[in-house]
């Protein structure tokens, strides 16, 4: 199934991808859902966009926005989006400010001090820098903490758990240790950090600690700020605890808009906060505790680069930790700026980036806020000249990112209805730096966005931005990356997981979406800290805001391809090479599993592992496991030959007929196209979290922002669950059946057949 | 060529390998080179051994030969020599103290100092400890050096080179950085010592520090001494730098034996000396000097764990090293003891260790060197007995090992026909601790040492130490390495590249060896440093000396069995079978490096280096290579061929032919086996170092310890010097040609078609 390029062609698209670095185009290459004609006149258009932008504009919103601390609650948040609802209206567009009312958790107390062997109290305290002109801001800042963490006060033994993921604790249990009654530390990475305390709780900890290891973004990766980027001794990570897997969004109101008077849950039983206390620390301020722990050494990959031994414990080192919220609600300004459409303006583009940040939010998420800006102020400009966009565009600033998606997750769901009936794509950004265009999205746009990539230049090698990733993946990639760099000629776009706006849109409403950024270059220890300001960005991340212009050449260049084009430029062939790549990953997992298993058993049996064991530092054996059972792929066998052959039917319906189709016809088929992605929801949503409804995408229920894709059987198949993968192998494909049938309508309305 | 094991018996041999673990055999198993009748006689022999063996012995042993420092021209080490001969003589062996007159230079200036960007002066002090009763003796120790560096006085900036091995230049020279006229800082690591100033020379610089990461042996392995055993602060690792891979031994005699009066190089001469003065430092004073440099930070595999940014260089911190030796030429003690044969005495099963140490030398030598007194104790006690063995047992304890096996090396040139023509096998032993079995040699043993391995009983688990060296292979190895241990009846041994007193036996005479250890629980960081102490090995590495009897256990056997053995025990079919291996890798190594030219190739055509390379941090592309030919390893294949016909051959003659041979027909085959390895010599020796002979085995150019098997094909590969390779191939398989013939030979005198 998986094999899409004979060999002919793969020698072909060899030779094309060996092809010199191609600079700006000089006569119009063929563009996906325009005519030669109307392909013409887009990329006038485009032409036209591109000499509107100007780097000066996202340095002078960037520094504006920025000015002060700006989260959620704050007045600096409501004047951001004030300020932005005004430069919308300014340039033409129908704005106004739509506002939920959340639950917004911030600190009252928080204390954390090493009571045995010896006492300290930790700081959590950012120290602010001189070259820094925003760090100092501190009476507006909000303190390091992990929002929704739960109120507690609890006081027991430490255990050192480096990412705190469920095979961590397996490899805690094999040393004997249990972390029951105790309170964790975990590093930063390896997983999304709301994972932590949610595993570390079902575990029967009482407690989390979760610190940034300077192996991880400090001194190990280079000079700390201000010196370089990376973060400094008293540097933490703010952020957000919401056991997002389950569902983004305000934690009082699932699945419903947090209007004013909707109805809410009492926080105390709101099943997204933490089950414990939870709270982020600097290296600074986890050096003494971990310095205190004894026990057995932390495995080899576990330990990071504090001049330490890298202990598990418990103890002796026993902490404190008492922590209590204001649990109030508050305003999410979402800024939504309309531009109707001219033809079409029942079919909307959504483009959207958040404006809330942890403290100034430079980077994140100002970064791409302001290449949003720059697009709609440019766009603003065509209109000027008498164009209009055949579809609606619409602009959206989201309030309450941070702590929960909280901002786009309350109006997806508060205007579900209309969303689902009329969103062709929803295009995101979030922050975004220099270097390699990183995209990832609904593999329907896959071909859609290579066109787009192939059309804007990297500012640093003036090759385009799809050629630069390329050599990146050429360069760099694992051997399967290479071989796709290589051989394939659209670059494999990413999966979305969790981690910005996106969620609610493609994961809960099935609506065609695409998060797009640079990065690569920027790196840094800046983010979620005081540090992220506008000093700190114009030093190290994008310094002449070229990339941020490159960006707005972006999705610019998607907004206005998908607002003009004849026919909605969605393919299907890519989605189902992606998604038959999907089916033999997971038959591979299970095959894995089963030999490991297999493997596993038999040592366990012949005693092997009290065998290699070293008595000084012994090592229990494993638990034993079921054997793995064969599973019936078969259905979802059949349902990927099914999308493969609609997908290359309604490839040659498209081929046969290129000449633009009467306007109801056009209009039917739009809808076909953009509804096509719905087709993968499941009305049961996936096991035990329903508000996720894609059977091809979603946050991993033990790994947060990291995607799995065909979760359902994933996940199932990762948890041994074997009954409930078999089940959600049939209920995936029979998703895949629904998009082929789908996908075969739009062929028949799409071809000379149906003429 | 490889596959050796047919599906049936792979199958039957599983069934085996899963056998519960064995307890000690209730019935004598059969005995390679024993009947049943001489086997039974065997394992009485070797049961009254075992009952001799005393750790306490050990114990006290190691305490009066550690009790001072003992290095070459110390008065301790002659002491030492004198004392062990003392013992032999006591036990009845015919014992005599053979010595040799050898360069050893001591420090007579060390100075290290930061001149820039801020000063500071290096303390090159190993701090003695009050829990360590010898760590205090400081009038005795040899400060912290490497033993063969030459004189020098040199200021230049400095650059960090990770390991100093060749491919950290190749990044080194990508990230635009040369050594020319530079000093350069090393990790210890990742090669033998002696490569770090040889490359560093090769490549300009004019100075080389070496110091102990504490990634590596310090803290991030676990506590320090004295809390634990890994290396404190101050910690520095003394050694040699000798180019021992062009030769070992007395850098003034090479070749031939360092006699009293023998003809002798001008020390400024001697081509195995560095080029440029080298100095081991503590991670303690190498801190403030990796501090100090700018310049792009080291890539992410070579930075250790102090807390610092690891940049590269070259400064601005600026380095002063001066260098002084006293180029003294030392007396090297090694002691000789013999038991003569009673039917054979011709024939010499040669048992060896050292006994020089850096300092007070616990682990290094005297864990071996006291197992080996308690061996050669326990034999003389089976001789008062009224047993003799049928051949010559040898005990040796060399001198000089550290510097360069100097002892060992002198004494084999000095006897070196005599050796080819009487020595059966060298067994090896030097440092060891607790743990897991560590074989390497001859490939000809290999049989033969997996039944002794099956017959000495684990300390820990009370299964066979084979058995425990199984479940550690097959619970912790590789997948390569996982599939022998559950496929393949014997233990894969390893080759023996450099490292201890095998070498001038196997590599330079073609004598069969074997090095044997136990390891992997008894780990630290004392190697040649002031804490390498009777203190330090009784806490943390065989506080019972039980590995050590056991190691006796091992090497007594192999004695004993080869000493009484009706035909020696060699075989051929394993070698066989492992020399396949060598043959398939150097073949997958040409393949793999032409895959890897290929794609370089085409990436530096494509500019995609250059795409790919972030403009703040600039990589270099590498350098263009020329394609990698297609070789003609036919000689090769067919070498192999005969061999393994050849090893069948043997096998089946010596399977057909179970009873006792006549005594002329017996000393004629036994001398066709022990002599067999000779085959593998070549006349011309290895390409630029003629004293290493042996076309299997030697230690790498470039890598030092490292082992490379078919050295002369492998390291013409991988230095990319295609006609030397055709070359070596041709003489490898002349080599493997000589040796098919010798075997075809035994087989035809072992065989009943000779009767």
């Amino acid at each position: 199934m998986k094999k899409r390029y004979p060999v002919l062609l793969a020698a072909a698209l060899l030779a094309q991808a060996a092809a010199p670095a191609q600079t700006a185009p000089t006569e119009p290459k063929p563009l996906l859902g325009f005519t030669t004609a109307t392909a013409a006149t887009e990329y006038q258009h485009e032409s036209a966009f591109d000499a509107q932008l100007k780097a000066d504009n996202l340095r002078q919103w960037m520094k504006r926005l920025a000015a002060h601390p700006h989260h959620v609650g704050s007045p600096y948040d409501k004047a951001n989006a004030e300020f932005m609802a005004g430069l919308f209206k300014s340039w033409g567009y129908d704005t106004r400010i739509d506002v939920s009312y959340v639950l917004f958790p911030t600190p009252k107390l928080r204390v954390l001090e090493l009571v045995a062997p010896t006492p300290f109290t930790a700081s959590l305290a950012e120290k602010p820098v001189a070259e820094d002109a925003t760090s100092g801001q501190t009476s507006e800042q909000l303190p390091t903490y992990n929002c929704f963490s739960k109120d507690g006060d609890v006081t027991a033994e430490l255990v050192f758990v480096n990412y705190g993921i469920p095979k961590d604790y397996e490899e805690l249990e094999r040393r004997g240790i249990d972390v029951k009654g105790k309170i964790v530390i975990a590093k930063y990475g390896g997983s999304w950090r709301g994972i932590k305390p949610k595993v570390a709780a079902e575990k029967g900890a009482i407690g989390c600690l979760i610190y940034s290891d300077p192996k991880d973004d400090g001194y190990a990766q280079g000079d700390v700020y201000p010196k370089g980027p990376f973060k400094p001794e008293t540097g933490a990570q703010r952020g957000s605890v919401l056991d997002m897997p389950t569902y983004p969004g305000d934690p009082l109101t699932p699945g419903y808009g947090s209007t004013k008077n909707a109805k809410r849950l009492d926080y105390r039983q709101a099943p997204t906060l933490t089950q414990i206390p939870v709270l982020p620390i600097s290296y600074g301020d986890a050096l003494p505790l971990l310095s205190a722990l004894a026990g057995p050494m932390a495995p080899e990959p576990w330990r990071g680069a504090l001049p330490i031994s890298y202990h598990l414990g418990p103890g002796p080192a026993k902490v404190h930790l008492q922590l209590a919220f204001n649990w109030n609600t508050e305003p999410v300004y979402n800024v939504i700026a309309t531009l109707k459409g001219r033809q079409l303006p029942d079919e909307w583009i959504l483009r959207g980036n958040h404006h809330d940040g942890w403290v100034n939010g430079a980077s994140d998420p100002l970064s791409g806020m302001v290449a949003e800006l720059e697009e709609a102020r440019a766009i603003g400009e065509l209109v000027k000249t008498g164009w209009r966009p055949k579809r609606t565009i619409i602009f959206c600033a989201w309030d309450g990112e941070e702590p929960g998606l909280l901002g786009s997750t309350e109006w997806a769901e508060t205007n579900a209805k209309d969303l689902q009936k009329h969103v062709v794509a929803y295009l995101n950004t979030d922050n975004s730096d220099r270097g390699f265009v990183r995209v990832a999205g609904s593999h329907t746009l896959e071909k859609f966005f290579n066109e787009v990539g192939r059309d804007v230049l990297d500012p640093e090698t003036h090759i385009s931005i799809l050629e630069r990733r390329r050599a990146f993946d050429l360069v760099n990639g694992t051997a399967e990356v290479q071989k796709d760099a290589r051989e394939r000629p659209d670059l494999r776009i990413a999966a979305l997981g969790a981690g910005s706006d996106y969620s609610p849109y493609i994961q809960h409403l099935g609506i065609p979406s695409m998060n797009v950024g640079f990065g690569g270059e920027g790196e840094g220890g800046e983010y979620h800290s005081i540090y992220d300001s506008f000093d700190d960005f114009v030093r190290f991340k994008d310094p002449t805001f070229a990339y941020g212009v490159a960006l707005a050449q972006t999705m610019g260049r998607c907004a206005l391809r998908l607002a003009d084009a004849d026919v909605l430029p969605f393919e299907f062939q890519n989605l189902s090479n992606t998604v038959g790549k999907y089916g033999t990953e997971v038959k591979k997992l299970t095959d894995d599993m089963r030999t490991e298993t297999e493997r596993q058993t038999k040592l366990l049996a012949e005693k092997r592992y009290e065998a290699a064991s070293n008595p000084d530092h012994p090592l229990l054996p494993p638990k034993a496991q079921d054997a793995v059972p064969r599973l019936d792929f078969a259905p979802l066998d059949q349902a990927l030959l099914k999308l493969e052959q609609s997908a290359q039917a309604y490839a040659q319906a498209r081929k046969a007929n290129a000449t633009p189709l009467a306007a109801s016809r056009q209009k039917a088929l739009d809808q076909l196209l953009y509804q096509a992605e719905q087709q993968l929801l499941s009305a049961e949503g996936l096991p035990r979290r329903p508000w996720y409804r894609h059977q091809l995408y979603a946050p991993g229920f033990y790994t947060g922002y990291g995607v799995k894709t065909m979760p359902g059987i994933r996940e199932a198949i990762e948890e041994r669950k074997w009954p409930e993968a078999t089940e959600q192998i049939k209920r995936t494909a029979a998703a895949l059946e629904r998009l082929a049938g789908q996908v075969n309508r739009a062929a028949a309305v799409a071809g000379p057949a149906a003429l």
